[in-house]
């Protein structure tokens, strides 16, 4: 029988369901990273964790690289989000909406949470010599991530470039430049 | 007695509210376009129109300039949109979210409508040699507009132009420069 | 196999999603309207446009009749709605909830909107002498419409004549007589 | 301090909140029946009952008149409910929305319970010689009630017969005949 | 075809769909009262009433033995609830939470309601010497319902006997004999 | 001006918004655990952190003693919980509702998470000879914590004991004797 997709996801038969259907483990194992922005993301939402169907919470880990590693400005469609820095020092910020775009900035140690509105644009910076770790916690089963340089000049297939280059400010060869390398990193 | 701030907002003593809390006129009237990008935002949301109040609608006209004035990347964090092509001929398109940031477009001709989901990148450009005009539906109140060059460059204040650089892989020259740009547009 | 029918719709394969399943084209043409009210709807829910699933937004474009033709007392069930007057003047109002059943009426201009509460009665009337066109816009993918003459006087079957001649205060002929004329609308 | 209206209603400080807050008593005692459809609406919603603030529940008692008291034709914008009949025998009723306007009755006794959905037009008869009583329940602290009549024909001030006239397919003469009758329920 | 399980549950095709998914039949009939705390529920969620599915309303006949027959402290993990008293005295009352704890109670008669708001511990008591019969109403078409003392002591396989040892600090043989009171209720 | 109390909380004057507004420090610091079950919350939600307001996000930091300290049964009335085990290893359960009240367990291990639905009796113990710490995430700016113990025999005024006697059956001295042993605790 062929795939079915619902909105959100189908529920197992409730007589199969198991205690695995809501654990996940092994969140506490470093993760290499080597993109170039210098984190590695480890998103646990509905697709990895079945028992996360309907209940609107879902976390990921997120590893930095030591100097300046992270994780650039991005946002959740979906979701606010809890940050906790588990391991290192960070510069984390947010920036609101039109039409102030006001920058919220704030040094977090080991232990500190930070809160970001859904939609809007934030960041995570590892400001140590070290590698750093964070869990960004969601209140959705689905938060989705969109990391802006990916989306804008990442895209599959590419945006028109002069659309960007006059979006951005930017002359059209630097915005082919940079679709070039953010095509490569999908 | 000072000014109070609740979720959403106050409800208007019900014995007081009339006709006019419910109506805004004139979005017929072309608005001039002076930005770079070539675009004016007209948002009609609940600050412009107490009716909308509790129910979960507002609007924007968006007066495009010729020759590629664009609505450039943006997104609404906490509403879906309707884009009705009212005069003149648009590419249009949205990013899904990671991984695959894909990218979709269209191009619309007068009378034309288009759906971007909640919280994802989306663009709109004037294909015409004159101007256009469309209007955006949104299912909020308050949508919220982050048009993502102006948070990202034009922050206020700025965001450390070198975590931007790693971001998106750019000399932190032409960051700096951008930010010269974009922070005037605020 | 057989048809399924879930809450809201069955989600598209991701992979098969193509721009086209979020547009929709020609709403700038006019519809020819022939009902004795003198509007005629044309409907862009998620069953006309596929990608509305799960977005909250919908859409309906309102052909008026010249000298008087209406969109008649009517509710939406599932959503809020806001008017755009497109072509034309017309005379708007809803009316509020037992105990008060207050009426608020304007006149829209060409260009003004007008909010409709969610599940209140409500009409526009074109009050010019050619055509008139206006959108409404709605905050659900599936708002629902309900005329009232047509949901009370023509229901299929018929509701019985002596529970509405009572409730309207009308003569169970007069009532019979209604039920002949609306039945034949539907 | 002039009093403060926000999206539904300010909550008592929790340290003066009493079991009174969430009790409402004598629903068993029966309530005159005076109007002329033949029913009398006790409505239990935040405003009599200040517990159910935030809760999304609320009750009407209805009393019916023998031989056909009814609760005429009406709906709730803002919640589904169940009726359960208490005492006599019903003859109940709901019409699904455009374009469809499908008529779903049915005759319950004493014990029995029916489902009205959000939003749509429905109605309860009492079938027997003797008082009925039957009890309405909403999942809403605020349901609100729009008895279809009332509203289009009795609301305050009077829409143009014209306007009715012709939604409603009657002679002008006899709307504003019933437009007196039910201006003066009001 | 295997069954399949989605959020909620699937719609019926519209054009199979009768009166008859609307109603329940019977709720007037006393049930009896067998179990050791003295009372029946008969609960009418979507899965008896497939016309409740999205509605967010369901309902529970509760009969109660006399002298003391209780509807032991429970509660509902996804809805408020309304409790009606239909026949009979019954003392009531729910507790806060941490870190208050506090405990509202009220004597209820005939014809009196009282609201339980969602999630927290309540109970209902017969005070009277005959059977005495309520109906609990919520918003939510599956709203759950959870008895403490089942579910601490009688679930299915048990909890370690240490764990609610110490969690109730009583002797891990007093845990043992109750689990194997409630474990045989199930 | 006296206090006022809304649904959620007041919002602060944007224009007062700081970034302090959206941290909370210090959660890496071990907490003493000094009551008999063996563990201690540090609940941050709205009150703590005035930035969670209208965001459905608040986390909790649970100390454990050795030896089988443990976060006894409790439930959170109004929202789904992530448990990330930081430090430690841990044995952790939930109970499904009527009429199945089937238990799911798990051994976690540092690293691990588990998912515990909305409403549902839970507890976590530490397996471990030292010390523990989870962080518990919930989509709720205030979800609410319910220890069942607490609530049940600990509740201020106490329940009345020969109905917990009764609906746990238990000998009402038993009964009065938990409740002096959990009146003190509160």
């Amino acid at each position: 029988m062929a795939v079915l997709f619902v909105n959100g996801k189908f529920c197992k038969d409730p007589r199969l369901v198991t205690a695995d259907d809501f654990v996940f483990q092994g969140l506490n194992i470093p993760r290499p990273v080597n993109d170039p922005v210098g984190t590695t993301l480890t998103l646990i939402n509905v697709d990895q964790l079945p028992g996360l169907n309907t209940l609107s919470v879902a976390l990921t880990r997120i590893d930095f690289a030591p100097n300046g590693g992270e994780n650039p400005p991005h946002l959740h469609p979906r979701a606010s989000e809890i940050f906790l820095a588990l391991e290192g020092t960070f510069f984390v910020g947010f920036v609101t909406s039109f039409p102030d775009y006001k920058l919220f900035t704030k040094v977090l140690n080991k232990g500190d949470i930070f809160v970001f509105p859904q939609g809007l644009i934030h960041f995570q910076v590892n400001l140590g010599k070290t590698n750093a770790v964070g869990f960004a916690f969601f209140e959705s089963q689905n938060p989705g991530i969109i990391r802006v340089a990916d989306a804008v000049f990442g895209s599959n297939p590419p945006i028109n470039p002069f659309i960007l280059a006059r979006a951005f400010q930017l002359d059209p060869n630097v915005v082919k430049n940079l679709q070039a390398k953010f095509g490569n990193n999908n």
